[in-house]
């Protein structure tokens, strides 16, 4: 594995990491550290390579998220993450569109400065318990009656795992909205091409510099590695064995998790 | 229209009606009466024509659907009525199938006496208020947790209209469940083929001697055709006018209510 990665990772400058099941395990109770990860973390940081936290998570602002993430022994901040609520932030602004949110209420506060009168669009995120029948018919009839409909969904995950078992994410509910409405939604987060794009835009990195780090085989790897950069697979958090044999997706390599993969990265530069 | 309608419909022996949007407009209040249907229904009976009332209801049993129509005017019983649960009941048993159900409180009774200890599969019916992100997790876990997940669906309904606004209906959570566990639902009900041929079979009466008469362009007109039925549009109910121009679907005539369509239908006779 650290042979094969030789040729390509000595002209690594910059690390994507994916947060949940790369750097900590998520819960109701705040979540678990995973073996190794904080020192990883402080080791790329160490060596000069760029770092970039790339993240799905939709259920609180950046500032709760690094406070906890702070709180679990990572050394990162506000400015390095990126994450879907500001990007779509920016998606809204520059083409002039008022959301209607079903958002999780934490999340509520990162739309703070984004004109909300008279909707004419949907943002879609893990609403979580405001998944409500009140709430999805409410943003469906909003869809509904818009001349255009937009709907622009916060990630498009399946589902996802907590302490208490899996739940539905974002993704379900918005092939629900999809399907009510005969639109397709624009997708903000991983696998879009364009959150990777100033996710790394925002490391001042090109594609062909960077490696993704993620457990996720779709929205990690293979979204990374539709914009150019090489990406590798953990196996920790939502990784299964089975992804070994997905019908299209390869990772440029596997790695144990974070510290191995961090070790390897290290030894080539 | 009634001289393009005299070749076949002088061979008609039996009517499917669908009931909402032809008989009449649902409603919190529990509805009203199409002006000339109830009429049109006794002149079908007097004149020896089959009658079948052929609906994707599944908010209440038969029993109570019928209730109200005989309320509302309607000579029917509920031995004329093909509905989604009762045909889901059918195929439960016959393969085995212990189902989970998400359905509306009122609909649980058509499921009294099949056996729903240890589900293995999951039955979806217009839920309604029961839509709730808890029980929208609980179908999801049951149906991942299967090896081989089999989630039936009454009705591929994407949305109605209530009194208080439109309401998301069973389709779009089908398809919320279908995209978080990679599943195809089977769909029991309009535009099942299966669906339609039970109630013809229970009419006994073929395909080319049935007319069915529906205000669902897709779900009514489609579905009958694709069974080898001849189907009228009624321009009552959820009809739009764009329905004239749908890109797959052409009724064999549109009508401008079921009067109408009983009036032309009895003069071929």
């Amino acid at each position: 594995c650290g042979a094969a990665m030789a040729g390509w990772a000595r002209a690594v400058r910059g690390l994507l990491l994916d947060v949940s099941g790369v750097l900590y395990d998520s819960g109701a109770d705040g979540g678990v550290p995973i073996a190794g990860s904080a020192e990883a973390v402080r080791r790329i940081k160490a060596s000069g390579l760029k770092l970039r936290l790339c993240t799905n998570e939709t259920q609180t602002t950046r500032e709760n998220f690094v406070k906890k993430l702070r709180g679990l022994g990572f050394d990162v901040s506000v400015a390095e993450v990126t994450a879907p609520a500001p990007a779509a932030c920016h998606i809204l602004k520059e083409r002039g569109l008022r959301p209607h949110l079903l958002v999780h209420d934490d999340l509520v506060p990162e739309f703070a400065e984004i004109d909300k009168t008279n909707p004419n669009c949907v943002v879609l995120g893990d609403a979580a318990e405001n998944f409500t029948y009140a709430n999805l018919n409410e943003a469906f009839r909003l869809l509904i009656g818009m001349e255009k409909p937009v709907l622009i969904s916060l990630g498009r995950g399946r589902y996802y795992k907590e302490t208490d078992g899996l739940k539905l994410d974002v993704g379900a509910y918005m092939k629900a909205l999809e399907y009510a409405c005969d639109v397709q939604a624009e997708v903000v987060g991983k696998p879009s091409k364009r959150f990777f794009e100033s996710a790394l835009a925002e490391m001042g990195v090109p594609p062909e510099q960077a490696i993704m780090i993620g457990d996720d085989i779709v929205n990690d790897v293979g979204g990374a590695q539709r914009c150019g950069m090489r990406a590798l697979q953990v196996r920790t958090g939502k990784y299964r064995p089975s992804d070994e044999n997905h019908p299209e997706v390869k990772p440029d390599a596997y790695v144990n998790n974070l510290a191995e993969a961090v070790d390897i990265i290290l030894q080539q530069l």
